[in-house]
């Protein structure tokens, strides 16, 4: 027997799988739920379950989508996306189907919705090429993204993964490797200083990049 | 609608209530359980019912204690503790009964259990005085303290409650304001260095309190 009652210790087990949480965080949430209400742990319960059952990856881009009501009894059953679940974006159809940016992962999306600055629609990888942690381009949609730009009226991908190693690696092998054979116009988010950063806090990478994508102002 | 599906948003949010989660580690929790296995996020989930539904605290002590299968059914149905409910240390008919430790949260006892030099029993506070989040005396198993103590065959009690502020305020309310008119001996915790500590990194606080306990050596 550990420290505390089996459950608890079952628990903290439980918590202590999820990224970012350490046995001590998982501790402390065991204990804050076992003084906590029944009905406020219940609802944590119900919104894993929920999330699981209610939300799947959009077949077309990857992102998330909420899965519909007449899809949802297939889903349940066979545990797996059916066809016609897409998500919001795709279904939209005021987005311009010419552009796409390809994303690591659906939070990616989030993120450059907030901006307002994109008016087309994305592809999510689900993920970067990272060797170290066995994850090549078969562990990712790359192959979907390439059936997209064939069988979609593309015109420009943007490449927008992280700014880091298995980011730019992504990047390179996507303009590179797959989609180097088709007609369509592939850029890359630039890098370069934060908006309202300060020179001397940039580091050289940031600041060689920035000098190199120097823009012409005359 | 917000930025992700509502489900996604609804655990985003659930998981951002649990102490030491902020909004970035909730959503990345949330996106962790959405690549998941149905069957560990539905893992997590029952853990979460069968810890509410199986571990209560001690009737006695107030340490978690699994409940047996017996109370089951009356613990379900009133979701609060059956008197019967005690705690393995309570239940330990080899524990010295004179001695008795009072701690704050459940997890000190493992901590002291660790140690191997208490073999008496324990009471749990469940947590500490602290005006400024609204925590006084009855929001604290202390009423209980002094029951025990009064009905029980207690000759000590050592205060075990942390070295900071909510704790000292609270050892030193239960030893002048409760357990005054008991004939019990009251002592706390010794302050010092800790062992293997270096002098240099020690605080003044702690070097001061290690300063006043000097000890005898001849």
């Amino acid at each position: 027997m550990g420290a505390y009652a089996k459950p608890v210790e079952v628990l903290i087990d439980e918590f202590g799988r999820l990224p970012g949480i350490g046995p001590k965080s998982a501790q402390r949430i065991a204990f804050h739920l076992l003084k906590a209400d029944s009905i406020d742990s219940q609802r944590l319960a119900d919104a894993v379950v929920a999330m699981k059952e209610n939300v799947t990856f959009c077949s077309r881009c990857f992102n998330v989508a909420e899965v519909v009501e007449s899809d949802h009894a297939d889903n349940v059953a066979n545990d797996i996306q059916t066809d016609e679940t897409q998500c919001a974006i795709c279904l939209d159809s005021t987005r311009d189907p010419q552009l796409l940016c390809v994303v690591e992962e659906p939070k990616d999306i989030a993120a450059i919705e907030k901006t307002g600055y994109f008016k087309g629609r994305y592809h999510v990888l689900l993920g970067a090429i990272n060797p170290l942690e066995g994850v090549g381009p078969d562990q990712l949609k790359i192959r979907e993204l390439a059936f997209r730009v064939a069988s979609e009226d593309i015109k420009e991908v943007i490449l927008c993964t992280n700014p880091n190693l298995e980011g730019e690696t992504t990047a390179s092998f996507i303009a590179n490797k797959v989609l180097d054979s088709f007609e369509v116009s592939i850029s890359r988010l630039a890098s370069g200083l934060p908006v309202g950063g300060d020179l001397e806090y940039a580091d050289e990478l940031t600041l060689g990049r920035a000098i190199e994508g120097r823009k012409n102002l005359a």
